[in-house]
């Protein structure tokens, strides 16, 4: 029987897959993020949460990325270049106490052109690209840092980031707005014609923020709308700045189930096509992926 | 002897001024914004804080504007709206307690048609007016909220309120650029180039911003220099929003040296005429303006 794992190590969430015969037969989520982890501590954490699928006799394999190959991370693993191929992904094998299991964390990937980053959105690209052939499009994965990526011959042509879902959190639990955008829900038209305000008009945008506020003191008109508004001017910038990637085209977008709809109801009649899927979905294929590849170059 | 108090109670700060024939005798500033002050303690914290400037036997007149006389302050003073003189500000006299002093708390101002507020920029607008007679053209109060006023005939025809100082700060205290933009000084050149970028084109401010870490990363050039282009970036937005206030026109910075400073730089070849005032300075003298409008008021 065929039994490896694979972690899906971020900034703050720490998530574990252990496959078995190809499937899925566990998985492990904690908040046990890379940056709450000390440097020196991450064999003892990893070991901790998944002790119970190891076995002294035998080494069972890991695959991990995200930033746990950060800098900050458990050992840094250089960025690999634009334009690549997912395909030739480096990985790292950082030396190991424990015996019973072996370790490679996988490359981000870099661009020096247009500075920019990322780490393990690569992993699901991989996993998107792997089942869905020959697919020439531009992927985006919203988020706390979206991404906006070019994909052509299998290739990560290019891409670009947006602090788009860290501002929204920053805006809405330490600015002024803390007092007018605290609601459960979004108003979708509210949305729309908040980001369609501000697509028209970027200049707009500044002002539009702190109008949240006023507005709210003058006409009090309920914290739904101001959030959906704070969404749209937020969510407006980022397709400003990425219009090259949505505008007519094929369009995948990879996240959590709430983004990719909010992110395919606003753009659905402004490009070519669009599907979604669900990153840990994405992250567990990637992986699969990566595995695959290993062994064939082992074997070779 | 004439003897009053001026009051500029803030959000997060507050200052008196001792008036006498005049003149600044004393001058108290504290951490004891409106923010920290409880709704049934506003009257103890004044009194606890310029004690030593009454007497037992005399009535102390207190002036006061600020967001103290907001709705979270000690009693709200209902807005005045655009367009409006400041000659004819209202105010109003919350019911005290201690019978040494006597209260007066001036209006804000709000605008509906573009929704907007201010509270204590007024009293700097009319302390600069008052001065100056028939200026016409635009004042710009930067800072946590900045504010771009239009002036003709003495009058505030309209205003527009940019996030740009509080955007600053969250998002250098709590996003991923905190590692990269703590630094204590401004590259002038620097800011100008990135002033000018986003003016030049707006959609590129939110891939920008991530980009200052993503170039850090790869390049690492120092956070001056990250600093620098973050307040360009800022700044840019709020000039996108405000080009109909300065583009040819006379401006007037009211603020604290080095935010006027730094307005003035980016802003000399772009505008028709320039001049720098202290808000400190700007807050007394409409206080002082306030007082012999309320003298002659009772005189009528």
């Amino acid at each position: 029987m065929e039994k490896w794992i694979a972690v899906d190590w971020g900034t703050s969430t720490f998530r574990a897959y252990l496959v078995q015969n190809n499937k899925v037969s566990d998985t492990i989520e904690t908040k046990d993020g890379m940056k709450f982890v000390k440097s020196h501590l991450f064999e003892q954490t990893l070991l901790s949460l998944i002790d119970r699928w190891l076995n002294d006799d035998e080494i069972t394999e890991i695959l991990a990325s995200g930033m746990v190959g950060s800098k900050q991370g458990w050992e840094e693993a250089p960025y690999q270049q634009t334009p690549c191929n997912l395909k030739k992904l480096n990985y790292i094998t950082p030396t190991l106490k424990d015996n019973r299991i072996s370790l490679k964390i996988f490359s981000g990937i870099s661009q020096t052109h247009q500075p920019d980053v990322m780490r393990g959105e690569e992993t699901q690209i991989a996993g998107f690209l792997n089942e869905t052939l020959n697919f020439n499009g531009s992927i985006c994965l919203p988020g706390t840092h979206s991404k906006w990526v070019e994909i052509r011959n299998n290739n990560i042509i290019k891409f670009k980031t947006f602090m788009t879902g860290e501002l929204f959190e920053i805006i809405s639990k330490n600015s002024v707005l803390i007092h007018s955008v605290e609601a459960e829900k979004i108003d979708k038209m509210e949305l729309l014609k908040s980001v369609d305000k501000i697509l028209q008009k970027p200049e707009l945008f500044s002002n539009a923020l702190f109008q949240l506020r006023a507005d709210d003191l003058i006409n009090s008109k309920g914290p739904t709308i101001y959030k959906s508004r704070l969404s749209g001017y937020l969510l407006a910038i980022e397709l400003l700045g990425s219009v090259e990637f949505w505008e007519n085209n094929d369009i995948v977008l990879i996240g959590n189930p709430d983004l990719t709809e909010m992110y395919q109801f606003v753009l659905n009649k402004k490009v070519k096509s669009i599907k979604k899927f669900l990153s840990s979905d994405m992250v567990l294929k990637g992986l699969k992926n990566f595995k695959k590849i290993s062994i064939s170059l082992k074997h070779e």
